[in-house]
C-alpha cells in the first residue's frame, strides 16, 4: 500500500508524466541505489563498486601530460574536435589493442565518452523495440540498462568457469529463432568477466565466433579488463580473428583513469561510419582535452609499466579476498578470477542476497546482490564482490563482516524453520538455472 | 544511375545493412560534409563553423586550474563521479545562470557532456516515433539530427527579427493538434539564435511560455550564447519566469572552452531524476576531471571578466562582418545580431546557396547553406555566416570573396536567362515561407 501510494504521488507530482517516450519506462532508479548512498559512508567497507584504484597512478605522470599538452597544443585541446576522435590518438589506441592480438586500421576506431557511450551508441544504431540481445548470465548491469532503454529484451546464456557455454548459445539462438524473435547482437565480456570473474577460453572464443557467423549475429566484445591479468594473459581478443563480425569496445578507465571518460569502439567500416554520425549527434565530438592528455601520457610515460603496477595491486587484493573467503566462509563457493576486479560468490540456497543487503550494510559491509546482473530475476543466491578499490586489510575486514551476516542469517533461518545450511545453491558448474522460455 | 549504383554498392559492402534499427536511417552524412573537409584547408576563409575563439582565453588561467585540481584533489578528478555531476560544481552553475535571471536549486542541475548531450538525453526521454518537435525555422542543425534520430518530425515555426512569431506558433499547434499529432516539446534558442542571429523579445518570451502552458507543451530552452551579448544584455532566460514547464540547457563551450565537453540541464524535478538515470546509462558519469577543472577556474579566475573579453572579440568580428557586407554586398539583406556567433544572409531568389557552395569553396570561402538549418528543404536562399573564429581581416577577405562568387553567379544567370538580380529573396520580415502542411 505504501509503495503504491508513494508511486502514485510521484506521478501526480510530475506534470510531464504522460509525455515521456515509451522507452523512458526502462530508466528506473535501482532498488539498491538508496542503500548504496548509505554504503558510501567511510565506516562501511564497500565490496560493491567498480572503482579502479587510481591512487596507484603516480600523479606526476598525469601532471606532466597536462603541462605538455597545454604547452604544445593548448588551443587544440580547448577546441571542438572531430566526431571520430583525434587521428594520432587513434593510432596509439591500435598499440594498446595490439597487446591482445588485434591488428586494425585507425580509420575504424571511434573515440567515445568511456566505452559505456560506445555501448549506448551501438545500441541506438541497432536496437528496435522487441529485438533481443544475447548476453552472458550474469552480465554487466549498465549494459543491460541501455539495452532495455531501447526496448530490447536481454536473453541470458549460461556460463561456467570457462565463460559462456557454446552449446547453450546454440540452443538459445534456435529457441529465439523458432519463436520468431530478431537477435540483434551478442554482448560478451570474454576476459575477467563482470561480474562473474571468469574468462572465455580460446577454443570457446573460436566456437562462439563460428556460431555467430553461422547465424549472422554481430558480436559486441566488451573488454575493459583484458590487460589487467594476474598470472597469465587472457586469450587474444575475439576481434583478433574476426574483423567483419565484431564491434570491439575498449577503455582507458581501468588501465589509466576513468575521470577522463575516454574509451573507444573498433568497428567494421560501415558500422564505424554510422557510429561517428551517432557520436556527433550525441556529443558533437569527444573531449579534445581528455584525448590529448591521454595521447601525451601514452607518448611520454611508461604506460605498460603502469599497467603492470595496476596488475600487482589487483592481484594482491584478489589474493586477500580469496584467502579471507577461505578463512571465513570455507563452505561456500566462489570464482577465482585471473584478472579484473570481481569475484562471484554463491550463497546457500536458503539465503537471498538482495534481502540480506540492508543487514549487511548495518554490519558495515556492502556488496552488489546477484539480481542486479540478470534481466530476469535470477541471482538471488549470488553476490558480486569487488576487490579493486579497498585495501587488502579492508577486504579481509569486509569478508569477515560478510561472514558474520551470512552466519547470522542462517542461524535465524535455522531457529525458525530449520532450513539453514551452508551448502551453496548451485553445483558451481553453471551460474544460474537456464532462464525461462522467451514469451 | 551512378548515385543509385553507388548506394547499392555501399549496401552490399555492409553485411550488417539489414540489422540496423529503424532510427539509424536518420543518421546520414551531411551532403556538405565532404566539402567541409576541403574547406578546412588553411587558404580557405571559413565562415562556416561554430568554433569559439579559444585563443582569447589566457592559457595560464587553465594551467592554474589544472595544477590546483591535481594538487588538491587529484584522485577525485581521476575517478568516476556521480551521474548527476559534482555537487559543488552544480552550485557554481547556479551563479552562471543567475546572470540571466534564473533562480534554482543545484539539486535540479544535471551536468552533461556539453549541452549537446543534454539535448540527446531529453530527446531519448521524450520522443517516440511520430512525435513532433516544434522549433524555430531555421534551427540548430544537430538538434534536428537528434530529433530525427528518435524518429520525431520537426515542425518549423517562422521567425522575424524578434524571434519566433507567437501567432504562428498558435497556428502550428492548432494545425498539428487538428491532425492528431503529438507535440512533445518546443525547442528554442531565444538569445542570439543559431543560425538566425536574432533574439526573442521579452514580451514574446512571456507570450510563448503562456502558449506552451495552455497547450501543455514542454519548452526546451537552449541558451549557449546568452552571455555573449554585444551592446545590451539579452532579455532574461525564459526559465527565469517558468520553472515547471522549461528544461533549460547551458554550456561552458562558449564562455570558457568546448574542449572539456561540459554543459548542463536545469530541469523540473521529476524530469531531472530521469535525466540522471539516462545520463548514467549513456556515460556512467560526466568527466570528474573536466568538472573539477572548470569548478576551480570559476573559483579562482575572473570568469566574468573573461566573458567580457570574449564579448569584445566577437563584437569586433561582427562589426567587421557587417561592414564588409555593407561594402561588398550592399543590395542584400542580413540580420544584425546583438550577440552570439552568426549572421543570417538572404540571397537573391535566383540563387541557390547549396548549389553555389562548391564554387565558393573554389574561390576559397566557405559558409553553411541555409538548407542545413531546415528539416523540410527550405533555406536555399539563405546562408549562415559565422564570425566567431576568423579574424576581422579574414572576415573581410571572406565576404569579399563571397561577393565575387555571388556576382559571378548572377552574371552567369543573366547571360543565359536574364534572371540575375540582386534583390533578396524575401521581404526580410520572415525567414522563410511557412512550411507545408504536416502530412
Amino acid at each position: 500500500m505504501t509503495a503504491i501510494g508513494a508511486s502514485q504521488a510521484g506521478n501526480n507530482l510530475d506534470p510531464w508524466y504522460h509525455h515521456y517516450a515509451e522507452r523512458a519506462a526502462a530508466l528506473r532508479a535501482s532498488e539498491v541505489r538508496a542503500l548504496f548512498a548509505v554504503a558510501s559512508r567511510p565506516e562501511v567497507v564497500s565490496l560493491a563498486g567498480g572503482m579502479p584504484y587510481v591512487a596507484a597512478l603516480p600523479q606526476d605522470l598525469v601532471m606532466n601530460a597536462l603541462e605538455n599538452v597545454m604547452r604544445k597544443q593548448g588551443p587544440v585541446a580547448l577546441q571542438y574536435g572531430s566526431g571520430q576522435g583525434v587521428p594520432a590518438f587513434r593510432e596509439q589506441i591500435l598499440e594498446v589493442m595490439a597487446l591482445e592480438g588485434i591488428r586494425a586500421n585507425a580509420d575504424d576506431v571511434v573515440v567515445t565518452t568511456g566505452s559505456q557511450h560506445a555501448l549506448e551508441l551501438v545500441s541506438k544504431l541497432f536496437l528496435d523495440p522487441g529485438d533481443v540481445v544475447l548476453s552472458e548470465g550474469p552480465s554487466y548491469v549498465t549494459a543491460m540498462v541501455i539495452f532495455k532503454s531501447y526496448q530490447a529484451d536481454v536473453d541470458h546464456v549460461p556460463m561456467d568457469e570457462n565463460g559462456m557455454i557454446p552449446e547453450a548459445l546454440r540452443e538459445h539462438i534456435a529457441r529465439l529463432k523458432a519463436a520468431g524473435r530478431t537477435i540483434k547482437f551478442l554482448y560478451t565480456i570474454p576476459s575477467f568477466h563482470n561480474p562473474a570473474g571468469v574468462t572465455l577460453s580460446w577454443a570457446r572464443r573460436l566456437e562462439i565466433l563460428e556460431i555467430a557467423r553461422q547465424n549472422q549475429i554481430l558480436v559486441l566484445e566488451d573488454n575493459p579488463y583484458g590487460l589487467l591479468y594476474f598470472d597469465q594473459k587472457a586469450p587474444d581478443a575475439m576481434r583478433s580473428v574476426e574483423r567483419d563480425g565484431v564491434v570491439y569496445l575498449g577503455t582507458f578507465s581501468k588501465t589509466l583513469a576513468p575521470g577522463f571518460r575516454v574509451g573507444w569502439a573498433l568497428a567494421p567500416h560501415a558500422i564505424r561510419e554510422k557510429l561517428v554520425l551517432a557520436n556527433e549527434a550525441a556529443i558533437l565530438s569527444p573531449s579534445s582535452f581528455s584525448q590529448l592528455v591521454i595521447s601525451e601520457y601514452l607518448s611520454t610515460a611508461d604506460w605498460k609499466g603502469q599497467i603492470n603496477t595496476f596488475r600487482g595491486v589487483y592481484r594482491e587484493r584478489k589474493e586477500a579476498m580469496l584467502s579471507a573467503l577461505t578463512e571465513y566462509l570455507p563452505d561456500l563457493t566462489w570464482t577465482n578470477p585471473n584478472g579484473g576486479f570481481y569475484v562471484w560468490l554463491s550463497l546457500p540456497d536458503t539465503l537471498d542476497s538482495k534481502a540480506m543487503l540492508p543487514r549487511a550494510v548495518k554490519e558495515l559491509v556492502a556488496y552488489t546482490p546477484g539480481t542486479a546482473f540478470f534481466a530476469d530475476g535470477q541471482g538471488r543466491q549470488n553476490i558480486r564482490l569487488s576487490f579493486c578499490y579497498p585495501t587488502p586489510e579492508h577486504i579481509r575486514l569486509g569478508i569477515r563482516r560478510l561472514a558474520t551476516v551470512i552466519r547470522d542469517e542462517l542461524e535465524l533461518l535455522d531457529t525458525f524453520a530449520g532450513t539453514g545450511s551452508l551448502s551453496p545453491a548451485h553445483d558451481g558448474r553453471r551460474f544460474g538455472a537456464p532462464p525461462p522460455d522467451i514469451n
